[in-house]
C-alpha cells in the first residue's frame, strides 16, 4: 500500500529534511516511527526537502509500506511513535501511481518577518525579528516583479548542484498581519536558500529588476535567516498524478 | 523614578511569576535584569502573579529604579539582560501614585484550545490539545452565565488563602479561529486556578449553573492546563492611579 502522508514540522531541532547520518533529520524520525508501525517500509519520497531550522505546516511524503494499521488509523499510530517537534496530519492511501515529489505540481512557502520594536517570546524560532521600517509598498512592488518565468541564479549560492537556474513563480506577494510582515510565494519548484535570499535582498531594499536574468550572487542581497521560513501546501493536479 | 513595565512571557520554564528561593521564576529573572540595569532597584509590584506554566502578553510591573538609562531605552536595556522566553514589549515613566496591581481595575485572560484531530508542532506548549467535538454553542451558553457577580468558590482549590470568593465577570466569551477555540474573560481580579477550573468545567459540558454560588470545588470539573492560559491586557483607571 502506498500511504500519502501531510506533515507538519517545527524545524528547530532538524539538520533539515534529508536523511545524513549522525545528524537529526526529519527523514530519519519519519522512518524510524514508519519502521515501529509497519512490518515493512520502502524509500520515501518527499514534495519538499526542507534545509536546516526550515518548518513545514503541510509537507507531503508517499512511502510503500505493508503490515500495519489501515490508512485512516495510520496518522495516529505514527504520532505516538515521532517526536513532538513532527507531526502527521493527515494521512491517506495514494492514488495509483502518485509519487509525492513528481506528482507535485507547485509549492507554496511562507516567509514570516515580526517587525515590533521589542520582541517577543512567541516569536522566537518562528520569524525573523526585523524590528525596522519595512515599506509594504516597496516590498509589493519588487514581489510583483518575482511573478513569471526568471533566472534566479543570483538567488542561490554559487558552489550548486543545480543545472537548471529558471523557475516559474505563480504568486508572489507581501501581506501584513498586524506586526507581521508574511511573504507568500508559489513556484514549480525552489533553487537552494531561493526564497530566503529574496527575501533577505528585498529586505534590505536592493532593486530586484536587474537581477532576475541571471545575474551573479554577489548582487543580490543577505540570505534570509531559516527560522521565518515555512513550506504551507504543495499542489498536485487534479489526478493527483 | 517610577518605571511601568509591560511584559510578555513564555510561562515554559518558569514556575510562575513570584520569586521562590531555588525555581526559576518571570519576578526573579526581570530583578536580576533591573538590578544589572540600574543602581539601585525597589521592590516589584505585578498586576497578574501568573501560576507555573502560564504565560503573559501584556503583563504590567511596576518598580521604582535609579541610576540607568532613561525610560526610553529601558525596554532595549532590559531586554538584552533577560532570557529570551521574557520580553519588555514597552517602558515608560509611571504617572504619579501609579501601582500595577493597586491601580488595575481589570485583567483579561484567554485560554486557548486546539481541537485538530491530529496535534501540531506549533501548539505545544502554547494551548491545550484536545481533539473532540466541543459544542460552541453550548461553550457560549455557558459563558454568559458567567457575566456579572458570582461566589466562584467551587472554581478554585479547597485549600486557600483567598477569604473573600465574590468576584465579578464583565466579559466572558469563547471564539472560534480556525482550529483553536478562545475563551476570552476580563473579571475586577480571580481565585487561584480559576480561569482554568472554569475552562475545564465547560469543555466536560458539566452545568454551570448550580455552581456559581458557592458551591463545593468537588462539584466543579477538571482544572485544564496552564500552557493553554494567558493574560492578555490589565486595564487602569483613565487618571492612571
Amino acid at each position: 500500500m502506498r500511504l500519502r502522508l501531510t506533515i507538519a514540522y517545527d524545524g528547530t531541532p532538524f539538520r533539515g529534511w534529508a536523511a545524513q547520518p549522525g545528524h537529526p533529520t526529519v527523514e530519519a524520525a519519519l522512518r524510524a516511527a514508519l519502521e515501529e508501525t509497519f512490518a515493512s517500509v520502502a524509500t520515501l519520497a518527499v514534495a519538499g526537502r526542507t534545509d536546516t531550522g526550515v518548518h513545514a505546516l503541510a509537507n507531503v511524503a508517499t512511502v510503500d509500506v505493508e503490515g500495519g494499521p489501515p490508512p485512516e488509523r495510520a496518522a495516529a499510530a505514527l504520532n505516538t511513535h515521532l517526536p513532538d517537534e513532527i507531526s502527521i496530519v493527515e494521512a491517506a492511501e495514494a492514488a495509483p501511481g502518485f509519487h509525492a515529489r513528481h506528482s507535485a505540481t507547485a509549492r507554496s512557502y511562507r516567509y514570516r518577518i515580526f517587525t515590533r520594536a521589542t520582541p517577543s517570546p512567541f516569536e522566537l524560532r518562528r520569524s525573523w525579528w526585523l524590528p525596522r521600517p519595512l515599506d509594504l509598498d516597496a516590498l509589493s512592488d519588487a514581489a510583483a516583479l518575482l511573478r513569471g518565468e526568471h533566472d534566479f541564479r543570483a538567488f542561490t549560492p554559487t558552489e550548486t548542484q543545480h543545472e537548471v537556474f529558471v523557475r516559474v513563480v505563480e504568486r508572489a506577494e507581501w501581506i501584513r498581519h498586524g506586526d507581521h510582515l508574511d511573504f507568500e510565494i508559489t513556484a514549480d519548484s525552489y533553487l537552494r536558500h531561493m526564497v530566503r535570499t529574496l527575501v533577505g535582498t528585498m529586505a534590505d531594499g536592493i532593486d530586484l529588476a536587474p537581477l532576475l536574468a541571471g545575474a551573479d550572487r554577489a548582487a543580490a542581497g543577505r540570505t534570509a535567516p531559516p527560522w521565518g521560513l515555512y513550506l504551507v501546501a504543495v499542489a498536485y493536479s487534479a489526478d493527483g498524478r
